[in-house]
């Protein structure tokens, strides 16, 4: 830790949770965001979005796992250099802190997309997810971060706005919608890409009584249709700021008030009502009275491989 | 955070989970401990235990949560003003680093004895300190932490050599049994005080078996009985090196290698498999395959009130 210089005495820090503010107005307030990113592959246009992103960058602490493959390892390298431009620049645009972490347990499958969203590797898959997001959050989590902001590492655009759109709801947990760009015959359109995010039905709730504890209910399958509505279907062109309430949410981008995490609302590894990762998270998180909240007419996009 | 003084370059803090080493020899590997204490009174007893740990020094940090009551007031001052007197004294006596939190939310129940230990009082009560550790826990865990020893603010007489003495196990998980010195006819004499470390019976799962989800089975009641094996009741003069798996722990004095933490493992503050606070931590631990041991014969003595 870089907290106590040998020549300085050891800080005593003294910090009251209840002055720390999460409201509507977060820049106003100056209110700490940790922006955290788990990272299999360097992107060039997730790094100059997040470069866009307006928000002051004295209040924003970035940090990032780093699997310790040999993709992970090439990851790193341009990740370093990007930031080492960025920290050693004019101090103005510097971010306030940035911590990477090297994992230390293996990511079980291949990388390209469709090996891994193939379902029997998702329960393992997912449980190591959660494991890095764990390990990040829970190490970089500091006194005085007031939100969380998850972005993956492959979301290349979003309004650069981002941050104060999603606290503008004053909400604990808040998921935009997670689209995709792409070309068909010449023509650019979009297409939903994260279905994490949904509204629980019951046919999802039948199924998980009659499972396991060990089991998990997959979204996106067709051998195991759960009903419930997704988020990514009820995308209209009206008003970017109409909100949802939400039973399970992607972690794509998805903004978190330090409070939720500081509670406890984790990424189950393992199962957790039947469900993992990122959806096990908005159930823990409901658990612990905090309700998650969509914009399905607010959107970021995703690479396309 | 005092990461960043203002005239300095902010940090990239590259951090390697995996050359973060948890052993049996953690002085020899300059392993680093956080002891995390939530206090809700403050006993000089222990805090003369803790400064008689002979861990080095510059090896630990120091995390505690007080309450926002009179009585927490009154607990934060005599703290303070203990942790001055050391961090302001000579250096080769100083933690490496202490952090005080205050906590932003109400403790539901009375603090004696008693009242705090009445059946209705515990889940809202034993809700509520799994909020306040897993506050303190995912604050104050940083990029550089091996091991976390939770340790009560009334634990006043433990051996010397407690952190080494437990790491030299080398276990994910390791609680000494918690025990009260009290006087009988002008007779000195211990008795078992915590009763929250033991080994599961089937009782008590076909119980859990058959209770609703937000439920939760409590041990030392007689009207509710568990027929668990309690670690309370297996001390012998025997070797204090003897070791038990365990299924549940108590958490008066707790050694938790930190990955265990990072992986995700928490206080859970609703019933998780029936279980809350430092039991429902085993039970996580155990989810996340990290078995928890006890050491019955190992003492450490609690606060007679
Ligand atoms: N640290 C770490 N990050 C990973 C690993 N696998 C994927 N990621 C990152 O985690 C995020 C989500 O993974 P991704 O494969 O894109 O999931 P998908 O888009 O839901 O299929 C992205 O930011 C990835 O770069 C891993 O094993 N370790
Ligand atoms: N931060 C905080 N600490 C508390 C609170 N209540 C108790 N404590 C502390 O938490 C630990 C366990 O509580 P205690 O009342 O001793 O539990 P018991 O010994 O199991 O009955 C002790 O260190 C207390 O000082 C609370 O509301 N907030
Ligand atoms: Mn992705
Ligand atoms: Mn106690």
């Amino acid at each position: 830790s870089t907290r106590t210089s040998p020549n300085s005495p050891p800080p005593v820090i003294h910090y009251y949770l209840n002055n720390l503010t999460t409201s509507d107005d977060p820049i106003g307030n100056r209110e700490k965001v940790l922006v955290l990113t788990p990272v299999a592959r360097f992107y060039d246009e997730y790094w100059q979005n997040l470069l866009k992103l307006n928000y002051p960058r004295d209040l924003i602490e970035l940090g990032f796992i780093v699997p310790k493959t040999r993709e992970g390892n090439a990851a790193l390298a341009k990740l370093d250099d990007a930031v080492r431009r960025v920290q050693t620049g004019s101090k103005k645009n510097r971010f306030s802190g940035v911590t990477i972490i090297r994992q230390d347990f293996d990511t079980p499958v291949p990388q390209n997309e469709k090996e891994r969203h193939a379902r029997p590797a998702q329960k393992e898959r997912r449980g190591a997810m959660s494991r890095a997001r764990n390990s990040l959050l829970y190490t970089t989590l500091g006194t005085e971060t007031a939100w969380v902001l998850w972005l993956d590492a492959d979301i290349i655009e979003t309004p650069h706005t981002l941050i104060q759109d999603l606290a503008s709801h004053d909400k604990a947990v808040i998921v935009p919608n997670c689209y995709q760009r792409y070309t068909e015959k010449g023509k650019e359109k979009v297409r939903p890409y994260d279905f994490n995010s949904w509204h629980d039905s019951e046919t999802a709730l039948a199924m998980a009584e009659k499972m396991g504890p060990d089991e998990i209910i997959l979204e996106g399958y067709h051998e195991m249709a759960t009903y419930r509505s997704l988020m990514a279907y009820e995308r209209t062109e009206g008003d970017p700021h109409h909100l949802t309430e939400l039973d399970g949410v992607g972690g794509t981008a998805l903004l978190v008030k330090a409070e939720v995490h500081r509670d406890g609302a984790m990424f189950p590894p393992f199962p957790f009502y039947n469900l993992i990762e990122t959806e096990g998270f908005a159930k823990m998180a409901r658990r612990l009275g905090h309700q998650p909240y969509g914009l399905p007419n607010y959107l970021v996009y995703h690479y396309n491989e």
